[in-house]
């Protein structure tokens, strides 16, 4: 298969940690004679330094004449504590989301057995732990409208939903909730919000037309304890932007690091994949990252156009370099040397 | 001292175990001589089925001649999947916040030794925790103008902030961290919500009148990953009104059961203590609901006196029924037997 790749590595570890990531599909190209190619291109921090601008023009045109899009990191602490920044990181991620209409952020969390130690959850609490996470990627108050008062002293923030927004991302989590363990469960706040109430009557209907799988809702403050208390109640968890953004992060705790976790981002023409994990710029440039995240996200990248053995051998190549314990720092508690590059070097020797 | 109280037990579990709140009050009232008149008033479902209305004006107006407010718990599944349900149960709850001006909701998170065990964390990760959420109450996304189109397919919620909001609740949040570890920990999603940009700013203004307290920053995504992955790198949180919402039902996992956990709602008037949990309906009546939180929410009503030795009296009364196991099933692994009222009785004699 030819495939045109984009590979925007972003700020902080994103360039380190996809690196190894492009390692790893070159060799998998090259073991199943796939013709890859890999184009890159600046957004982030980076790109504002310099271009000006968190997303380029030419970085959009690259990713939409693209097949996928593999995604670094971005992020940067100058800009966090500014609150008058006017440009930041952040706007050229979600500018990439809404302009390539990536309404979907699929973000799977499993707890490995070989890593059951290592979470701050107990064992039994854990152990069999398979969740699909399914959020709303361009809607709800990421991209309302703000407004901050002239005199500076009062702002808002607009969290706004269609049944439009809200019946193309259920599709797609009840689709995958028929091919895993047959539940849904709806994470909203519609005792308050009227968002989440049109959320509640949307998905209602959608879920009429999957008989066989579940339907069940979760107040937001209830599912942040909940996954805690027994993550291995939830299959496919349903839900918007921000309680999704907070949810999902939350979960990562359960695989024991955060450095482990893939995402992918989808619409209905484009695909984007990312390790769930931010820049953390203080562990830039020390080979200290785990790649594992990014290499799973090339995983993910595979599977999305039907490279089935192809994506199971990143997966096993990864449960293998876990199980011999050639893993960065976060998750290695007794080999304190192994690097980035020596993971993603294991992995591509694997392949 | 004498104090009128008003009791409002409200749905579900919230009457079983705000009587067990009132028998300790009454038991320290004897032996400390104070004066305290208790009268009781509907709120939520109970009162939507008696008044039609969830706050009825009677209730209302009780609060405001009363010295403080014991809460118990609202809401009933009949109206939480009914989106078309014009008057809620929580809208009693939202509406008595706002009237009262209660603008910080006040909960303490601590992991007892004697549970150490209940948690879903392992100890090492637990042990010592102490933190203090200060989550806005009155203002954000709960109270903004909320939309739906006249054709049902689509919703808004806005989110709103004023530096007055913001300023009276981060003073509230600064003081109590001179009392303790001098940390302030704003959690806020400044990356992408103007609203949390402004917190950010306003915060920071605030701080400059603490020089002995730091203050630093985490987004609510990074937020919700570190409560469990170390909670106590963490002494005050202060946060806006919905992600204080989830965060601190997500901490109440540390304590093992969030049937231990009180809160203290308050503002420059009126003060109101509630346990964090929920209405429960499922146990209502069985007689296994932990009255702890709320016999805990007394504790903190007397210590909004200055009644600090009536405070730490039920809090020492607390201690020991946990360390003789004298506690309801959801903490208790051992005997199945222990009720709502035996763990109250064992409290009042103590007392
Ligand atoms: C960087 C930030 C804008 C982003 C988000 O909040 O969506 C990140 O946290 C994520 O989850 O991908
Ligand atoms: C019942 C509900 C409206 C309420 C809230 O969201 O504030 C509750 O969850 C709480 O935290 O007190």
């Amino acid at each position: 298969m030819k495939l045109n790749i984009a590979v925007l590595p972003g700020d902080g570890i994103g360039p380190e940690v996809t690196n190894q990531a492009v390692k790893a599909l070159k060799a998998i190209a090259s073991e199943f004679n796939h013709n890859f190619k890999f184009t890159t291109a600046d957004v982030g921090a980076v790109a504002i330094d310099k271009h000006n601008d968190a997303l380029p023009e030419e970085t959009l045109e690259l990713c939409k004449k693209s097949d996928a899009i593999l995604f670094g990191a971005i992020g940067d602490p100058k800009y966090d504590n500014n609150p008058s920044a006017k440009v930041r990181p952040e706007q050229g991620l979600l500018k990439l989301r809404k302009e390539l209409g990536l309404y979907a952020n699929i973000r799977p969390v499993k707890a490995y057995n070989t890593l059951l130690d290592k979470s701050p959850l107990k064992k039994n609490i854990i152990e069999g732990t398979d969740i699909s996470i399914y959020r709303e990627l361009t809607g709800g108050i990421y991209f309302g409208d703000k407004t901050l008062s002239k005199d500076g002293n009062s702002a808002s923030d607009l969290c706004a939903y269609s049944r439009e927004e809200i019946e193309r991302v259920a599709h797609l989590a009840f689709v995958a909730a028929e091919h895993r363990n047959h539940k849904v469960t709806l994470v909203d706040k519609a005792n308050v919000l009227e968002t989440s109430r049109l959320w509640r009557k949307v998905v209602k209907e959608v879920a009429e037309q999957y008989p066989d799988v579940t339907l069940d809702f979760l107040f937001v403050d209830n599912a942040a304890m909940q996954m805690i208390l027994n993550p291995k109640q939830f299959d496919v968890i349903l839900t918007e932007n921000m309680f999704g953004d907070i949810i999902s992060d939350e979960a990562s705790v359960i695989g024991g690091s955060i450095g482990l976790l893939a995402s992918a981002s989808v619409g209905d023409k484009y695909a984007m994949f990312e390790p769930i994990h931010g820049s953390y710029p203080q562990a830039a440039n020390k080979g200290i990252a785990n790649p594992i995240a990014s290499i799973l996200s090339a995983a993910m990248l595979l599977s999305h156009f039907d490279l089935h053995n192809e994506a199971e051998l990143i997966r096993l190549a990864v449960e293998k370099s876990l199980k011999l314990n050639i893993t960065t720092p976060d998750i290695n508690s007794v080999v304190n040397t192994v690097t980035t590059a020596n993971v993603g070097d294991f992995i591509e020797d694997f392949l």
